[in-house]
């Protein structure tokens, strides 16, 4: 920065606010450019965030790239960040607890500027003075956490079944016998069902690779090779998506057999293409939510939780 | 440092050392990681990123993750960077030349170390001194390319639909007109039809959202409802799945009135599931291959490119 100043005959201070973006007059702003491109100068922002102990990186925790909804949700975020101007540290965990708390603990020491974390870990340690955005779990005081409508998502999809005449639903999960806030799904439905005084069941099968499981899970549930629903809530497009395909292996067709509605919305190929009829999550609106979030300069001004409203989309496994 | 070296009593090389990974006594060792412990010493991995000009980032730009190509890429590179205790900054461009060539440049900025980028600027400028691998395009000497063997899976896909029992074949891609890599698999189609004397042609159509554009392509080779060609490659398997929904809406079979076979082999969901029959690219294996070069010190012995072997998956739109 003396060099520029010096090839621009201007105190170093004049340097100093161009290249922070402090307004000076126009003459001195055109001799500091121009003294900046003929001596090749820029900023170390290695350097820069040493010295304000904060980078313009936001560290990003999903589980993987695989799920179409951790993919759709990494693009807007990525998008969003560079939107402000920020750049996007992506960690992937498999669920792997271990790796999740170093990944978080890592942050402290890249001075990242933000953390959004979508994470199952039941005793994870989110490192203090970091801004911390968590998605679809609570990580306790202090850590927003985002989510779609859980609870409402799970109401609709109960009455979307039933609006479709079914008469007999269930509702199936998998994963983590933790409690994060998709059980609202779960909750929603449990409700929606209870009030209209129609028959339900609910069970939680473990991750199915391979989907032999699924064919345990709906072989229990078949009674003269008829299914004992004839509409299913899945807590995942994904899973919808698996039971699908192991339904029609075992000969059941779908929708005229089994009505199946997921959760998530997800587009493959980033067309209007959904695997499944399904309650779709705002997941554009829900990266920007994060973003903004975790931009925000006064963390004790933003709130515990925040839901975000949830629709319904025909994708072929319900009648309409 | 020093305080740790005076809480554990020794000295500060010893301190480097165990900090560094090199091996001291045991005894050391366990005072020093008492000590680091006690105190909350951490090491400012900026600070020392700073002071070797050199950080453990790594730079990965991309179009997107909504194609599952991508999304596959992405998770792979994420998951070998981190076997190495490396991050990873991802960006995505959508395909935008000139965001393509300011993430490049910001890479100086940010002391990367290194940059692995799928890119389709036709006039980009790589960064100087940042060891830089590209997939699927040749940017230059100095840079390697990683890729599939493009040539030899699209000879691959003109035998496959051959022994299906196809006997017109047709070659269809979008996207830039800019020459790249992926333009072997045409190459590789063209000369394997042309040495079995069977009639093909080869035809570019723009990026297809809304799907009109397919339509269009279908119904110029449509003659009393049939189309012109029984064997159809596709240049990825978005196109793919794109053409065979089309086809579809169209009334017509896949793959009883035409065949299909697409180009990557991403599997949806991350199980054995594919979109169409495929030629199957090594996703992994190219992800390995681009993390040890761009993290290889002597960039000079790098080879100028690397081309890895495909296989055929049946997936549905083809007989077998």
């Amino acid at each position: 920065m003396k060099d520029v100043a010096r090839e621009a005959g201007v105190a170093l201070g004049t340097v100093s606010k161009v290249v922070n973006g402090i307004p000076v007059g126009k003459s001195y702003q055109r001799r500091v450019e121009d003294a900046i491109e003929k001596l090749g100068y820029h900023v170390n922002r290695q350097a820069r965030a040493l010295r304000s102990s904060k980078s313009n990186i936001v560290e990003v925790v999903l589980p993987d790239l695989y799920n179409p909804f951790f993919s759709r949700l990494a693009d807007c975020l990525c998008r969003e960040l560079a939107r402000r101007s920020r750049q996007m540290m992506l960690f992937l965990t498999k669920c792997n607890y271990a790796l999740e708390q170093d990944y978080l603990l890592m942050s402290e020491q890249q001075m990242v500027s933000g953390i959004i974390c979508l994470t199952y870990n039941p005793t994870l340690r989110v490192p203090r003075g970091i801004p911390t955005v968590s998605i679809d779990r609570n990580l306790g005081p202090g850590i927003t956490c985002v989510a779609s409508d859980n609870y409402g998502g799970g109401s609709l999809a109960a009455q979307k079944l039933m609006e479709n005449g079914c008469t007999r639903l269930a509702f199936l999960r998998t994963g983590s016998p933790l409690p994060n806030e998709t059980d609202k799904r779960r909750d929603g439905f449990v409700r929606a069902c209870a009030d209209a005084g129609i028959p339900f069941h609910c069970e939680c099968v473990n991750d199915g690779t391979p989907y032999s499981v699924f064919e345990d899970f709906l072989r229990a549930h078949l009674h003269d090779g008829r299914p004992d629903f004839d509409g299913l809530f899945c807590a995942t497009d994904q899973l919808a998506h698996q039971i699908h395909n192991t339904l029609s292996r075992m000969g059941l067709r779908v929708p005229e057999d089994v009505q199946i509605i997921g959760y998530d919305g997800a587009q493959l190929f980033g067309d209007q293409e959904l695997c499944c009829s399904t309650i779709v999550q705002p997941i554009e609106e829900m990266a920007r939510v994060c973003v903004d979030l975790v931009l925000q300069d006064a963390p004790d001004k933003i709130p515990y939780s925040i839901h975000l409203p949830v629709c319904y989309a025909w994708g072929g496994t319900t009648r309409r």
